[in-house]
């Protein structure tokens, strides 16, 4: 039976993860429906992708009883709210990155999932990706022995970009940025919550990071680094360093075909697209939808991949590296 | 005229240093003598490499009157006592790096250099490279825009080199690798003093700095990052980031032969070495050989490739971040 889906959101992003849906079978996964508070915004997206039902609001997209699961493609203060919203109606959802603002709204997330008795997951689609893993296979036999070091950065100039740049928005390097790095450092060091946390950056005018550099201690002398930019391009690779080897994510990291083990590259090619895209690499983001499936089908709640410990673990991180910079957003002062 | 040369200790790298002095024209450097602490030592390698007179102590070397200029490559403990040896009897010196212990030798070095006006350089030979020549260049001429960001790694493992390992020897990733990070930041930021300094690392048994990693601040929200590693490989190279493209120095960033400018490569390659050397690309070590043969010919006491400010910055940098990883030796408590 196929997993059906609804599209809350008629942005980028959602369009890019309806095309990447496509690339899956037709028999998995169905698409059932698409909100966007601007009902012609819908109408337009629907038609675009063909999908039968459109609805001008949020609410009425919860109230649809032929939903299995949500994908919330908002930008991301709005994340806790729909999310709230699609749980009470005991729908399932797929939440963009970052899950939320910061921790505590994380949590309520995940009370909502536990008390509504729904699956819940942060759309970090790299963790899905062919690339991740091969990477978990590779470090599971001990490929390059213990890992000593990690190193992720990620950056772009971006600060053009209001849902990047205003604070309102949601803006900010370790938000939208920041948090690839650390789950792939935490994708290494399996949830492992760090010792301690050094954050060294700046902010931009509007009040957010603009650039972060992140040193984490891990137990056993490992260390992680994470660099993460709106103002600038970094290499956008990861490094992880073993007592027997190093594994190389080239660029882009974030959505990776390419792994580097002891400087042997293996290729892990994508699905072409069927419309363009608005980002890199997006028919990658058909591993994570599959992964829901996989979940559902499961019963899950949450998934092993992407579970809600490091959805929490990420928001702690990025809460107290936004402290230790001064950044705050309105959602930091409500308790 | 020829630069007359004398080498002080006849280890590993005064060897390496021997071979890459032969690779320049014999009417412009002249080997005159070796002195070693262990006579039977200075007469291998004066017959090894074919240098006239031979001394058992640094005394005797300090006293002949035929030298323009003592290479001093002793462990790092030495290079102080050495380095105000040879200055006072009026030679000039070219220390290994790192110059001495901490900033208080280091000055302690730069004042003898002016009491006896005589030239004093830190072999930091990096400095003196074609490429860091032509990285210059590139920067002074704006290639790629402002610089935002330096990154730059050095380490691999190698505790089980005692002069390395050992707290007495002046062991310690910093002080051996992490100033050639640091050193490299400062050739980019112009020798600016950073605006903060945050160290993260570990140390090994005996009490040195294993790994660190420094996170430096400078004004206008430019950011340099210098990871060093003695417990484990890292990837030796360095990128330089810039409000209009990036510049990489691969692997070996400590020793460069090649250089990608938004990446586009150029090569600079080294001299054939006469005999085996000990150390990667040690003909290179003839470009600082050139550069005080240059500096004594025009008279001057210090290198404006490698100045005495460049020096005490490092030293000071190299105190701050042992200080914050609790690293200390015998010579940061006499007063």
């Amino acid at each position: 039976m196929a997993t059906r889906w609804g599209i809350c959101s008629a942005g980028k992003i959602s369009h890019d993860f309806t095309v990447a849906l496509r690339t899956l079978a037709p028999e998995n996964h169905k698409i059932v429906a698409v909100a966007a508070r601007d009902l012609k915004h819908a109408e337009e997206f629907a038609k675009k992708h063909n999908i039968p039902r459109v609805y001008g609001s949020y609410d009425e997209l919860a109230k649809d009883p032929d939903i299995d699961v949500v994908y919330i493609g908002t930008i991301h203060p709005y994340h806790l709210a729909t999310g709230k919203l699609f749980m009470k109606s005991k729908k399932n959802v797929l939440i963009e990155k970052p899950l939320a603002m910061n921790l505590r709204e994380v949590q309520e997330l995940i009370s909502a999932a536990q008390d509504n008795s729904v699956f819940l997951m942060e759309a970090i689609w790299t963790r899905f990706f062919p690339v991740t893993v091969e990477l978990r296979r590779l470090l599971e036999q001990g490929e390059v022995g213990d890992v000593q070091m990690v190193r992720a950065d990620l950056g772009a100039p971006l600060t053009h970009i209001p849902r990047l740049a205003e604070r309102k928005l949601g803006g900010g390097a370790l938000l939208d940025l920041g948090i690839y790095c650390l789950q792939f450092i935490f994708t290494v060091f399996n949830g492992e919550r760090p010792e301690s946390i050094q954050a060294t950056g700046h902010c931009i005018d509007t009040g957010v990071d603009g650039t972060a550099v992140l040193v984490l201690k891990f137990s056993g002398n490992r260390l992680a680094i994470c660099t993460c930019s709106i103002t600038m391009m970094l290499t956008c690779d990861a490094v992880i360093t073993g007592t027997k080897g190093t594994i190389k994510i080239p660029d882009h990291m974030w959505c990776p075909t390419s792994l580097e083990v002891n400087g042997k590259e293996m290729q892990f090619p994508l699905p072409e697209a069927s419309m363009p895209l608005n980002f890199t690499n997006s028919t990658g983001l058909r591993y994570e939808a599959e992964e829901v499936r996989q979940c559902l089908l499961k019963g899950l709640k949450e998934s092993p991949g992407m579970p809600w410990a490091h959805s929490s673990l990420i928001a702690e991180v990025l809460d107290e590296a936004r402290r230790q910079l001064g950044v705050t957003y309105e959602q930091d002062n409500i308790q």
